[in-house]
């Protein structure tokens, strides 16, 4: 097989932890797979050398932290190339522009455009591991880019993409997707599969392991990605096309978002366009809105309801105020002390019953439903931030999770 | 003016020195200059990185090395790019890829090849300030290299050349060239300027500030090279063509190289060729041999003398040894308490006696001459190492150094 394997910062956290890493790649070669590495910098680096730049700058530009961030994964990957070397593997290490990574022009967010996986194929023809530092590319101009957050899980993944690799797997400091976060349900499982469009909604609603972006551009790809821990031989959780699950549960897991703030707009002027001048104001903004309502009120005026990031909130507010002056909304209110729990599951798509299953559920725990949202595979409920633990333990055993 | 300054490891020591820097480059501009700013690895980066790689293999990889190492100056380029930027600059930080330094493909010890300084070009004619990271080149398959020891010191030699600047400005701790070393004779005065002859045997002969191999550059490139502090605003010694010095003196300066073992060999067969091939056993071991001297004895043998460093003198015994097995040399001999004073000055080859006066100053102090050896431009002198502080004080006294 070939298999892509990403380590995290804490995975390289130091130098016993990096010759950890080694020991595990080569296992992997060992049983006979070809192997490519991609590693992030060791933890601690970026954020010493973030603080570095802003010892001279609160705002420094881009192209420069580009630079200087993109120095930690090449440490890294050298020093794990020469711990392969010693253990008498053939290694060699690449940077994101040796290994053929191509990105857009967006320093510090830059978008991976395409990859030229040339350097690498021969690397691997001639039975060495490739060692690729994660998180940066290259542009057309020739300058390094790195990819933001979550970017050596988006370097690994679209590695494994481009070179049709066997399996993707990522390592961090959890041993995979849960059916719920284990610390609020200990009898939360680990899931052996699940699809993309689960792990993509998990993801959305606050499961922390993988970015969307990586979930996403796997999917695309058709890359199976492994999510497991370094630290044990624990398997992990494959993720990967819904065909290749025979047996969906009905329900993969429960997902809890506190990060969430309610705005509710009364008597909300009824002219056409309105909703939509104001949705693109926060759009403008850059402020994300999740769930919207919209009722039609008695007196002719509309009540809109919706919720953003808490982080979002006071951008959104100057917004709503600015309506409100110019008398085309007449109240708003705020309450941050909602959450969001979600049920997630692809069966939902040929099974009925799920959702009201759900609402029977909170109405047997005396929980009030303020906002619900619903996708082919999803059911999310708006509820009081005290009922969250209540709520999630409640849905996690009525689906019998933990069986 | 087009000035490039590099500053070494200890002026980028810490993130002050990395703005004191950065205000220095600021006035250089300020006063209308254009400038290019060549930098080294934060101090004591360097040798943490080698430490690293060192407690995975005692003899890391090449490659991997210099992809590890090359870090350290992109981190410095970086910093001080944004230093300069919150001051109001314009600058560009740029590694030695993008700067257009070529090299071969010798890692760890690569020679630069060509520079293509068309994107420094580009930033100059915006008026923007260039720094590049020190010490770093790329070779033809794309993969980075490093110079070697005073490789930054290369790269800003290699750019002045390149860009055709006025002015190359080495930055160190110490303030420029000395008649001799102040800490062996304290009336040593520091020299406003210095023909490249007379530095680069000042350089072979213990002056530590510059390495040769850029000294070399400078020479054939005609740059204009500066070494000063980087500590004050002290002026530093100028290195430059022997043609730009109006009025040379007719001695720059007194060396010594305590580093010097003397190996003499007795009874060497005369048969033609046996020199040639002993010379030539020791150049394929990479011994480096400094003077010899050969004379006839009576039995139509011959003795030959010759000095090498002492850290070569190990590999020199190896030699020697096989060669009075094989019956081919009687005797050897081996001392390690000698030195080597040299007079240096380009003022020798118009005037007749400086050696003459050398010889006389050692006869007036009881200083017994080992061996001599002189080029147009040097006289060189072993003798025994306890004399070593009164040879270089009496020759600075009697060519009147300290005037």
């Amino acid at each position: 097989m070939l298999i892509v394997q990403k380590f995290g910062g804490t995975s390289v956290g130091d130098l016993e932890r990096i010759q950890n890493v080694a020991n595990r790649v080569s296992a992997t070669k060992k049983d006979g797979n070809d192997v490519v590495v991609v590693v992030s910098a060791m933890s601690g680096e970026t954020n010493k050398l973030v603080g570095y730049a802003q010892h001279f700058s609160k705002n420094p530009a881009q192209a420069e932290m580009d630079m200087l961030l993109s120095a930690g994964e090449r440490v890294t990957a050298s020093l794990l190339s020469i711990a392969l070397q010693e253990m008498g593997h053939e290694a060699t290490a690449m940077t994101g522009r040796k290994a053929g990574i191509v990105t857009d022009k967006h320093h510090t967010k830059a978008r991976i455009e395409e990859i030229n996986p040339q350097a690498m194929h021969e690397a691997l023809g001639g039975g060495k591991i490739v060692v690729v530092a994660g998180f940066q590319g290259v542009n057309e101009n020739g300058d390094v880019t790195t990819l933001g957050r979550g970017g050596s899980d988006l370097s690994a993944v679209a590695i494994a993409g481009a070179l049709k690799a066997d399996l993707c797997e990522i390592y961090t400091d959890v041993s995979g997707i849960f059916t719920t976060d284990p610390r609020i349900e200990p009898k939360a499982k680990k899931l052996d599969k699940i699809s993309y469009e689960e792990m993509l909604e998990l993801a959305s609603l606050g499961a922390k392991v993988l970015q969307n972006r990586s979930v996403e551009m796997a999917k695309k790809l058709n890359v199976n990605l492994v999510t497991r821990t370094s630290f044990s031989d624990e398997e992990g959780t494959l993720i990967t096309k819904e065909e290749n699950i025979m047996e969906a549960p009905l329900v993969s897991g429960i997902a809890l978002d506190r990060n969430q703030a309610r705005i509710s707009l009364m008597g909300v002027k009824d002219r056409p366009g309105i909703a939509s001048d104001f949705f693109n104001r926060l759009a403008d903004e850059e402020v994300n809105v999740d769930m919207i309502i919209q009722n039609k009120s008695h007196d002719d005026t509309t009540n809109i309801d919706f919720t953003v990031p808490v982080g979002d909130l006071q951008d959104a507010k100057k917004i709503v105020d600015s309506f409100v002056q110019d008398g085309e909304i007449k109240a708003d209110s705020y309450n941050e002390d909602i959450c969001k729990v979600s049920v997630v599951g692809v069966g939902m798509r040929s099974h009925t019953g799920v959702a009201a299953k759900a609402f029977s559920i909170m109405a047997d725990n005396n929980i009030n439903i303020n906002m619900i949202a619903t996708s082919e595979i999803k059911i999310s409920m708006v509820i009081d931030e005290k009922y969250a633990e209540l709520a999630v333990r409640s849905l996690h055993d009525a689906y019998e999770l933990d069986k």
